[in-house]
């Protein structure tokens, strides 16, 4: 069975601690400061925050559950001491959609236990809680 | 001792698979297919070597070595099967400046060993080769 091709980034140093880094079709800057582009714990922030988001958005899809919105949040702890590596994240999803509540547990579980890639290459003793709730009916 | 601020992103969904990725002051979009932004394991990528470069472009810089320029090249193999998280990773640097080897050397070690917190963030049993050299002169 052939291998999937690997990922491939370049990153080129554009002055001070901000990097231009391009994947196979996309560039982004990143920034340590965080101004001209995400600094890397942001951007690994990004990275498990749109894994299990999307894992979500395309189990909805598939099952024909309407979701007119999607949210997501992510707050990680890390320690105070170098290499000051993350300890803890919560995950909140907010939906508003017509997937039942099974359906929402679900596709979460399924995402964390199965399909997310970026989640599953993270070091596995840092806690993971997810939450979602209904987007309000203004 | 205080701790330091937890790293906060909020996502919202654009529709198909993407999704647009807010931190403290910066916006990039993510798309599952790569075009409209990086996907989410190009992000992790993108952050693993972002950590490590600019920790060398910080060393460098602090050390006064003048560097003319850095670059990086990720590659990244993942497993076969799901959740087709990362196994192993390559990291080669170019470097053009005035930095001697033991320093360049010296800063891949402590990145790996002290400063990522992105790499100290990823799975323990991930196999990374860091590898770097001169960019040629023309």
């Amino acid at each position: 069975m052939a291998s999937k091709p690997p990922t491939i980034v370049t990153l080129n140093w554009l002055g001070d601690l901000r990097f231009s880094a391009a994947t196979a079709r996309t560039t982004i800057t990143i920034d340590s400061a965080g101004v001209a582009g995400p600094s890397p714990v942001e951007t690994l922030a990004i990275a498990v925050a749109g894994c299990m988001s999307m894992d979500l958005a395309h189990i909805f899809t598939k099952g024909r559950h309407a979701v007119r919105s999607l949210s997501a949040r992510f707050v990680g702890e890390r320690a105070d001491t170098e290499p000051r590596r993350f300890l803890s994240i919560t995950l909140h999803f907010v939906v508003d959609g017509d997937a039942p509540d099974s359906v929402i547990d679900r596709a979460i579980l399924l995402s964390r236990e199965k399909y997310c890639s970026v989640w599953h290459s993270m070091r596995e003793d840092i806690a993971l809680v997810v939450t979602w709730e209904r987007e309000a009916t203004p």
